[in-house]
């Protein structure tokens, strides 16, 4: 059976949603057009606005729809502390986790010579002259425990000059090959407090 | 944590699509946002059309972007047998099947008196005009086997006066208590072919 052509142009564009194969697609764009039309018009509505003033913010490069986002200008997070992502969804992770006082710096990836991905498409110059200008006490590696990750914490440290900053990497609880988005809170406030130092001991 | 506005709208709208959760509707607004910015522009975009363009078919009453569907406009499909069912997901189900090749009126729900649905919400007068007017054969009610498509197809039964009309109820092969959308297709198929009469024999 073929769709009507509107309809197939629907249940297409939902398969962009993560985890949304052909048979869920199909089975949202029924249920959208005989139940749910004004929440439909309302997420588009949401999706567009979304889109178009969410940027990223200058500090962190989380998403934000403000230069600067509400943790990075929030004065009672320790902006001495700060915590490497891969991704805003690993941010949201150890947010909801609620463990953690300091501030984050998201990499939006990790390092891939085969797909082009280098320290600048990371932001890691970034990072790096943020570190040079002083106050950060620790950073904690917190990228995946997957071989990218690693690698681009690895990286991350071999970069860094300062002798007076603690860097630190999540070890405890978070399984190997493993994605912390998928870990649950519990688990991840574990592994913050079980972290461990990987330069040297500043203590 | 409290998200951005934006954000959390995203995150709310995103929540009337069936089975999405409040952690799945915060993973698609992430991914969207971070990877998928064009997608999401064009599902905004595919959205509006859908809900703007697709109403209902003036036949069968199934989602159409004109008055009248694919299906009751196909000259080579047989109008002269028809399947009640109670969704457009229903009538894909039967699509997929394969093995059908009438046509199709849908109710868009069933007889629900605690919810106030009665046979006017369900289009039932329009079906029994039509099957007044002659040329139905058949009459294949594939209501859900549940107690409220049971009790449905068991009202439409007793409105229909003609007696040149074969008036039948699939049985074979979806399980009891369950739902159309949710049976593969070779059960669907046979289910279809030993349909029983349950008016009369006229044969
Ligand atoms: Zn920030
Ligand atoms: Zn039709």
């Amino acid at each position: 059976m073929s769709f009507s052509p509107l309809l197939q142009q629907l249940i297409n564009a939902l398969r962009c949603l993560p985890g949304v194969g052909p048979k869920s697609a199909q089975r949202m764009a029924l249920h959208l057009l005989e139940r749910e039309r004004d929440n439909a018009r309302q997420l588009a509505g949401a999706l567009l606005q979304a889109v178009e003033q969410i940027g990223e913010c200058q500090q962190c490069r989380t998403l934000s729809e403000t230069p600067v986002c509400d943790i990075c200008s929030d004065s009672e997070r320790d902006a001495g502390l700060v915590c490497v992502l891969e991704s805003p969804v690993d941010l949201l992770a150890i947010e909801q986790s609620g463990g953690f006082q300091g501030v984050y710096f998201v990499l939006k990836g990790h390092l891939s010579p085969i797909d082009g991905i280098g320290p600048e498409d990371l932001g890691i110059p970034q990072l790096l002259d943020r570190i040079e200008q002083g106050g950060i006490r620790e950073l904690i590696l917190a990228t995946n425990p997957t071989v990218e990750g690693e690698a681009t914490a690895h990286y991350i440290t071999g970069q860094i000059a300062r002798e007076d900053i603690r860097i630190t990497r999540i070890a405890h609880g978070v399984p190997v090959g493993g994605e912390l988005e998928f870990v649950d809170g519990g688990t991840l406030a574990h592994a913050l407090a079980g972290r461990r130092v990987i330069n040297r001991d500043v203590s």
